[in-house]
């Protein structure tokens, strides 16, 4: 396959290829084999002409009136999203939050794989829950090293997030997705994602109040 | 305070106002009374020329060169976006991912208020867990009327996802929020909102690999 540059990919469009790749694995899944970018405008909320444009960053992939191969599609932006390569993932935090994303372990992508878990109580640390073994966080990054961790997912509440965060940072992880919306402080190499529910709600009851005709996009 | 016209806010900007409030509410917190679009596009990693053009919408705000005063940001974007009203909610599933977000309860908004918690699990039906009576999915318009539920939040896989959400339209709820992230039907009139963590993980493991530099925006 053509080694795609990601680099001249424009951030505005790399932010989209997730959304595209999950509704056309949907769309795979269903059996549709082609799709019209007006089509795919229905399903992601993404204006037609900007799904046009961001495709045309990637190269020949479909035909104008004819529509994109969804099989063919799938193929290349797993290929940009690197998908098709294994990422283990350490959960920092083993409370309900911890143990409801243990047990959903993202088994839509089978190569996002939840490797191990960590916790600062003594209550459970040393103990098999749910299936995992809970590691003490003060032996963070010796096994994080030992079993190649590529994320940290934390679900630390904020009064103890940058603490928690500090660690993973310490120990060489790159990439972390936090469920505490108080901002923490990190280096500039860090790739930092926050999950705000409180956010989400507004914003659903907003547009609830205010746009009731437009369906909200798919996610963002 | 002026009657600001949500209607007339495009919907891009209407999209980043509980981003913004969220992170003015952070500064508020922090004892910062002015900022300048050049700070908050620092926090918000929304360009600053956005954030004046959007705030340009909601009238005079502040100031070029002086700045914007966060108290007044909060009250006005605040009113815009309803959140002095109180909305309460229901949970849909009662695992453990029901039970983190019954126990986080939203407390950084004390006007979204978990109300109660329906399951379909005849094991926990009827008794109280973490603090919630757990009530039979059957009763649930009835419920949920009672007690003028707002917003649901489904936590039911996927699997289940489309028949507990026929549910929950039937009872005249108009809001959804879904953590299952396969597309399930419902009217037009209906706002859902669906949180993809497999989405999310592979959009940070993606600008990870390839925008190290930039970091990603706090919310979208």
């Amino acid at each position: 396959m053509k080694d795609y540059n990601k680099k001249k990919i424009p951030r505005a469009t790399a932010k989209r290829l997730p959304l595209y790749l999950r509704n056309l694995t949907i769309l795979d899944t269903k059996g549709v084999a082609r799709i019209k970018s007006k089509e795919l405008s229905d399903i992601t909320q993404v204006p037609s002409a900007t799904i046009r444009r961001d495709f045309s960053y990637l190269g020949e992939l479909g035909r104008s009136g004819y529509g994109y191969d969804v099989a063919f599609l799938i193929e290349v932006f797993s290929h940009i999203l690197d998908s098709n390569e294994e990422s283990r993932i350490a959960i920092v935090g083993f409370g309900n939050l911890g143990k409801a994303l243990a047990n959903n372990n993202f088994r839509r992508n089978e190569n996002l794989i939840i490797s191990c878990v960590f916790d600062t109580n003594p209550e459970i640390i040393g103990k098999t829950i749910a299936g995992f073994y809970v590691y003490s966080m003060a032996d963070f990054k010796q096994i994080a090293q030992e079993k190649n961790i590529r994320i940290a997912i934390s679900t630390v509440p904020s009064e103890h997030a940058q603490e928690a965060i500090d660690i993973v940072v310490n120990s060489g992880i790159t990439a972390i997705l936090n469920f505490a919306p108080d901002r923490v402080e990190v280096p500039d190499n860090i790739s930092m994602r926050y999950i705000d529910l409180t956010t989400e709600l507004l914003t659903l009851l907003f547009f609830d109040h205010n746009y009731k005709k437009t369906p909200l996009a798919v996610t963002s």
